[in-house]
């Protein structure tokens, strides 16, 4: 039972099998599915192995497919979409049980100069002036919140609500990570799958968490700057929409200093009690 | 020289080649490439045809790879990703002498209930106290500006600005649509990849839209809500983030009486003045 940044970096370390092949474990917990923002973090780790360091990746689409199966390795199969001059596009497809269980594809870039902007963060408490999520997890029990309180490498700490529809949160592992910059945007990516959708709760207040059906059914994110990801990250999260049996949790991840690092976007299956 | 609806639902109605294979044409203009919102349009005509009526798309998730040539048929060829009890997934690449120029995924889903809610529509002037922005183009000429005068079927009225940082555009097709809801959304996803990158340079003031190489790089879309695109659409824009040669857009669809139809979000290259 971990909760040791080292889980995580175990899970990320994929297997060659061939070019453009590779092969990912999940850890032993008490979830029956795989997490998806593992699978996300891995088949960002099989794109990137595929292309050079000087290009970075700025942006991932995904489709989650089917549920992953903890107990069995997933397969990452690699395609080269384009090398171009400046981009690079790769295509990930996971597989077990010889059907597709995620899709994605993703592009890299070499550094360039451009215009800058970007949104400023919002004036919240800092990550240390609150409390660590798990404490607030109380004794409850079930596959999710085990698996959080007991196994997630990651601390959470939930910044109280004050602009209606809004919930943030910092995260950061629990522990330094290496250098490699690819591996700080796969932690990202393994994060960002974790608080969004509940973010298309918070605008119906009367209904309760473990009432609802929520299952991440893609996954977008656009990488603005460099990040370390072993420093806090704040996700302030919104739902523009929920309606049909989905929702749309949209994020703008910033580091602790301010800089805006990422946007990600999710929809997800959002069933209320029947 | 079009700028008739007709000329869009020609380019909309694809050539079927083979199961799950399609080909579209471009309309010449005087575009030197094609452009993108075509081909997502396209892409997801031919996405839909292998999926029945009865389930609706509600995202979809694209790549631009290479330029599209105006003066070569597009070959679409799907990939049935998914057929489950309640969405069902496809992939579409768009190929071009012998290479893929674009690549989708989009969602379908069975209808059913769920939690209701939406962001409101800002408050802005209606389309009908606007003027056509094609009148505001001036005596200018170019590729684009001649395709935008001459043929684009579509009618455009740009929303003063007020709030620092939107760009807001109503848009609506040069006359009325035949009822299949698939294609009022393949309309939307066409509309969708016009103005939203010019969101990129509402921050920057000082820099002219001719200065600036803007080129889409990929694409997402959320279909929240059922939507007739031969109304009035508000295209509410904005940009989080610039940075390295790339800019975001993101954007809120409103039908004209203030549903949320659609989100759209858009990374572009957006190459400033050397």
């Amino acid at each position: 039972m971990p909760r040791s940044v080292d889980a995580l970096l175990e899970v990320l370390d994929l297997e060659d099998i061939e070019v453009d092949l590779f092969r990912g474990r999940s850890p032993e917990t008490s979830l029956q599915r795989v997490f998806g923002g593992q699978v996300a973090a891995q088949a960002l780790v099989a794109a990137g192995r595929t292309v050079v360091p000087e290009r970075t990746v700025h942006s991932l689409h995904a489709y989650f497919l089917r549920p992953g199966d903890p107990d069995r390795p997933i397969v990452y199969d690699g395609d080269r979409l384009r090398d171009g001059r400046a981009f690079t596009t790769r295509r990930v497809v996971a597989r077990q049980h010889g059907r597709p269980i995620f899709t994605m594809s993703a592009s890299f870039q070499v550094a360039e100069p451009g215009l800058e902007h970007e949104d400023a963060m919002p004036d919240v408490p800092g990550a240390d002036e609150l409390a660590d999520a798990r404490a607030a997890l109380g004794p409850g029990t079930g596959p999710w919140v085990d698996w959080w309180r007991d196994w997630l490498p990651l601390e959470v700490r939930l910044v109280p609500p004050t602009d209606e529809g809004r919930t943030r949160v910092w995260l950061r592992p629990s522990g330094a990570l290496p250098d490699d910059p690819l591996l700080h945007v796969c932690v990202l990516a393994y994060a960002s799958d974790l608080t969004l959708l509940t973010s298309t709760l918070a605008r119906h207040p009367g209904v309760q968490r473990e009432q609802v059906q929520l299952a991440s059914l893609d996954h977008a994110m656009w990488f603005h700057r460099p990040v370390r990801a072993d420093g806090w990250l704040l996700f302030d999260q919104a739902s523009p929409s929920a309606s049909g049996g989905r929702g749309l949790g949209t994020g703008r991840v910033f580091a602790a200093e301010g800089t805006l690092v990422a946007s990600v976007v999710q929809e997800g299956l959002v069933r209320p009690p029947r």
